[in-house]
């Protein structure tokens, strides 16, 4: 069914790689092939991936996106049967007929990525049952906190750990909706309303809203982290539309903001019982969970011996999502290419050149800059104009006090070049009002 | 070399696994040892891990773990030689004997893990195109940040981004060393003497606080981030101990933080050339980096189409760091362990048991609760002995205002069980000053 080898024929070079099925061309999967559509400088395995099929609703459709004649098709079912596909990359959503196209799939030898949290909580036991018999491997990174590799690291870096607890802001919708209540001291259904306008909630707000979709997630999280399976009923889903903007504001006064947590946690001593479950939640504001806004998502893990980890980004997102699904077909495209004599190509180190690296007169970056001077009027005129002369901008000047004799004057720069700020620096050293440069530090 | 199966011994069960050769014994060494030797509760596939050599430079010192008879060795050489060990772990620190223990084990066909970031900085060239050549592995997640995640996510993860930057707080003494400046108001030198005294520094604290540190760790990640080697000499490195608490104070005030960054970035358009620079930084309040205190590191990964990510953990320590080397460890024997017709266990899913989930009555948290009542003397004192009767202790009692006729009060438990807690509730709402509860939360 592979061919991992380069098969470069004469007339143009032909890459015969790994065959991608992808079901589905919305948001994620226009983003999807649209990453890889695009390689330059991006790892070069991706190379070996061709997308070799496309399944849609309808192909009269615009995209925004190009792909050769007879890549995209209305048979979806044809795609999970074709012999020449290697890799099914499922993306797009809802239960059915998303179930039955992986598990086709799965029983036609073919590996699967999926960004499907509903199918993965309600039905990960089938389908990973299936997998195991099939030897293939059924990858979900995009499946919870949209591009944050969390997946992976739950299982491949943290598993030496015994985890205690997986704690996650795993919901942008709600997780901005709460933002704004507590910025703006708007009420919910006001907020929501906005929300809808602009695209970050749906029409139908209930999965979200209710908790229901960071249900879903976190029974994915908890499975991984805690070695065993979900039932979904088993998690406890409580939503944000109760939480008024009375209760922020006394929380804010406690000393805590409200987010909508899901929280997986070792319930009793034994560890023979979890605690599964979404609610809103009094976090004290010196939690790092605590300065998680907007749309972002952050999931905290902790564990013996390593303590507690937070892995933070974009939650949601074309590109995000995108960048988790590529970062599965990745790690197939080198499982497949892995041989006794060809190690992993992700494992190993791939290059062997040298970065070419910028001397620091060439960096571009902000300055902050602390200068003792004599107390005269005419010294931060003079700074302006030697600033000027180099091209050095500056965004704020503080005259800050007086030590003794001698003035404090604090700059901090537009962006500039290093070099220039560093000729502007010297010019002004030699003036004779400046006593001295103490401080000299850049700024992000 | 590698006997995977499983042989089982009827006079005890034996396994016969992949064989270890430590080398060092130190605090890194001792915790590795620690979390492979006490495996409940952690991935199953460590105990396909025999603790075969552990390498010392004296027998007689007194250890904080027990080994069998036979394990502890003063010949480092004899392990990397000998052909019954798998994997070579290196951490003993320093250059040498380190480096050249290293390239033995990679040419006598090992694979390595260290958490030597000195010696990757210096000869990464030099050991992976050893390694390459030889078809083995050097992993090195210990090697930067500690316990948290991020060499592995960088190739794995995130390569199929196109990574603009790299920027970290990859080094916990400065850091640690910068928040105390911060919160106390202090000077660098009086706070490097207690953390020295503290343990948190060390006496010659030149590689932390001069940034050479940090230097080594921004080579490593701008490498591994950006496909490409780096000269050591190239980075920039700029330590902490030019700032002084005046700077911090004006920094304060103009919205910032000074932060020790590692930072590395594409700095042209055409991509060729990159900035790796280690330099004390004013960091923007409400940049992720700026909460980030303390001993702690985060590591934000800014790319197309991912946008910014952020990796935060415990950036040293035994425990963390062993659970870097041993997640290592656990991704070569499920290399080790993989066949064509036995995938990757860390890849598919290894458990078919379902979790149990406890219900939410037995879950112990903190509440808040919100009170509108008729504003009597009596109320709050009601309130308390009903609280009381179910073993719910009260935090805190604020009586915030009156709304009409109504007065509102809050409260924050301590932990209580839910069921408890919740029969309180019940009995509260039944009194005749009660009017309504309009809210309840659960706090973290």
């Amino acid at each position: 069914m592979l061919r991992l080898q380069l098969l470069l024929v004469n007339l143009g070079a032909k890459f015969v790689g790994v065959k991608l099925g992808i079901l589905g061309f919305g948001t994620v999967g226009t983003g999807t092939v649209q990453l890889l559509q695009d390689r330059e400088g991006r790892h070069p395995l991706l190379q070996e991936i061709e997308i070799y099929r496309v399944g849609v609703r309808s192909l009269d459709q615009p995209r925004a996106v190009k792909l050769p004649e007879g890549v995209l098709t209305t048979d979806l079912e044809a795609i999970v049967n074709d012999p020449a596909v290697d890799i099914v990359v499922e993306v797009m959503g809802g239960l059915e007929p998303a179930r039955s196209l992986i598990l086709k799939a799965i029983s036609n030898g073919k590996h699967v990525v999926t960004a499907n949290k509903a199918v993965i909580a309600r039905f990960g036991a089938e389908i990973f049952t299936n997998a195991n018999q099939a030897g293939v491997y059924v990858m979900l990174e995009a499946a919870v906190g949209g591009g944050i590799p969390v997946i992976q690291p739950l299982k491949q870096s943290l598993s030496v750990n015994r985890i205690q607890a997986v704690t996650g802001i795993i919901n942008g919708t709600t997780n901005y909706i709460l933002t704004r209540m507590q910025t703006e001291g708007s009420n919910f259904n006001d907020v929501l309303a906005d929300a809808q306008r602009l695209g970050y909630a749906e029409a139908d707000p209930t999965a979200d809203v209710d908790g229901l979709d960071a249900g879903d997630k976190i029974a994915i999280l908890a499975s991984l982290a805690f070695g065993g399976r979900i039932h979904l009923e088993d998690v406890y889903c409580e939503g944000i539309r109760q939480v008024s903007k009375t209760d922020i504001a006394y929380a804010e006064k406690l000393g805590f903001v409200i987010k909508l947590l899901a929280i997986a946690k070792r319930q009793t001593k034994d560890n023979s019982k979890l605690s599964v479950r979404v609610h809103p939640t009094l976090v004290p504001k010196a939690h790092p969970l605590a300065s998680v806004n907007g749309v972002y998502n952050a999931i905290l893990v902790e564990g013996e011996p390593i303590g507690q980890v937070m892995f933070f980004g974009p939650g949601a997102g074309a590109g995000a999502t995108a960048s988790a699904v590529s970062s599965d077909i990745l790690n197939l495209v080198a499982i497949l290419k892995t041989t006794t004599t060809n190690p992993n190509p992700l494992l190993s180190c791939g290059h062997d050149d040298y970065c070419q690296i910028a001397p620091m007169a060439e960096l571009v970056t902000r300055f902050y800059a602390r200068f003792l001077t004599k107390d005269q009027p005419s010294v931060i005129g003079n700074l302006g104009t030697c600033f000027g002369k180099h091209g050095v901008s500056l965004e704020s000047v503080v005259q800050t006090g007086v030590h003794g004799e001698l003035a404090e004057i604090v700059v901090v720069t537009h962006d500039v070049r290093e070099g220039d700020f560093r000729l502007a620096l010297a010019e002004i050293s030699t003036l004779e009002a400046i006593e001295s440069i103490p401080s000299l530090l850049r700024v992000l």
